[in-house]
């Protein structure tokens, strides 16, 4: 069965999030995306194997524990593995079985997901002896550029699902309304919900933070046109 | 030929761009969407029908005015249409031949490609006299309420390339990093590029404004993690 690794940080995630989650529910809110991310690579064949950057029980679930960076970390472990093998974040709650099959399925070497920004949110790499990883900064350009100067075909799939990373509020509007896993259900359990104000459909939030450093709020300027 | 219906604003359009574009940019940026959009739609079998808020001319295409909102623009027209329609925003320029053709391909009545914050960025109809359209304030909700009261099924389409809508700055990242048709080029022509700082892409301008309203500018929270 080929291998899903799934670079994930269990302590102080998503602090993009602070001024809607503190630190134990941002924690929690980690946890149930990576819960969705398991589910749904595991029902498309992969194996999940968790790279995490500090000690984190998962259950039925390997971890390897690599404090250093992203980057360094999946080219340590990338030419240890055998066969294809998926790379794909953590934070990607939308994710589908038929998402990460579309992805497993081109005709190319290497077969990119992009996220926000050019952002590389997954990637399928037939042969990962012959590849390494390089992210941050446009990442997807560099990725496209390594398999050229490898030899390899790469491919972008075309995915919604795979393209919504959440690290923003305004990221969180689209996991409320498409999300039908445990990182919704986490979020709805937090008292976060949809605010439509004006036309644009924003989020709010029906109880306090836990930590208390403020009550009810409604984001403004991160809302969504919402055509 | 099934017909793709296009609403299209020609006359000020993407006013949430006036900080880095002037009107007459904004509208030769509105038309060369506009041309991404048509030629997709045409390579993917459809007969393009521009709904425009104002008199434009558009050559070989079927141009007619509404100036009334989108919704009963819409509603008026599609009961005079015979067979399948594609309803396709005009600002969606990543748009694919391949794209449209999954979304006119699904088994559902109704097939619906979101937009960011529960926007409806295309829907393809099978029967036009059995829906009607309700857009803003999270239309994708309404659209599948909509199909569900009317004894249609309903199916959203897992596609980036129809979520991509460009309506604030930090849109034209994903289009600059993923495009290939006349809106990247025509900023291009404009001198908006891409800019990384601090890790972050965002995007900046080379040339200043055509009526000098500011000068050369580099966005700053609109850009993207870009991991």
């Amino acid at each position: 069965m080929s291998v899903a690794v799934i670079p994930f940080r269990p302590v102080d995630p998503k602090t993009r999030l602070s001024g809607l989650l503190s630190q134990v529910e941002r924690e929690a809110f980690a946890r149930a995306m990576l819960a969705d991310v398991i589910g749904a690579v595991r029902s498309a064949g992969f194996e999940p194997l968790l790279l995490s950057t500090s000690p984190y029980d998962c259950p039925g679930v390997e971890v390897r524990v690599e404090p250093c960076g992203l980057s360094d970390a999946l080219n340590d472990l990338l030419p240890t593995l055998v066969g294809p093998v998926l790379v794909i974040m953590a934070d990607l709650p939308l994710v589908t079985p038929d998402a990460v099959r579309r992805l497993a399925n081109t005709d190319a070497d290497v077969a990119i997901a992009p996220g926000r920004g050019g952002g590389t949110n997954a990637l399928f790499i037939r042969d990962p002896s012959r590849f390494h990883v390089d992210y941050y900064e446009c990442s997807i350009r560099k990725h496209l550029t390594i398999a050229r100067e490898a030899g390899l075909s790469a491919e972008c799939v075309d995915s919604f699902c795979l393209y919504l990373d959440l690290d923003e509020e305004e990221d969180l509007v689209d996991l409320l309304i498409h999300g039908t896993g445990r990182a919704r259900a986490c979020l709805e359990e937090l008292g976060v919900e949809l605010a439509v104000t004006r036309g644009r459909v924003g989020i709010g939030r029906r109880t306090p933070l836990h930590d208390a450093r403020s009550a009810v709020r409604t984001t403004g300027p991160t809302g969504a046109a919402g055509r």
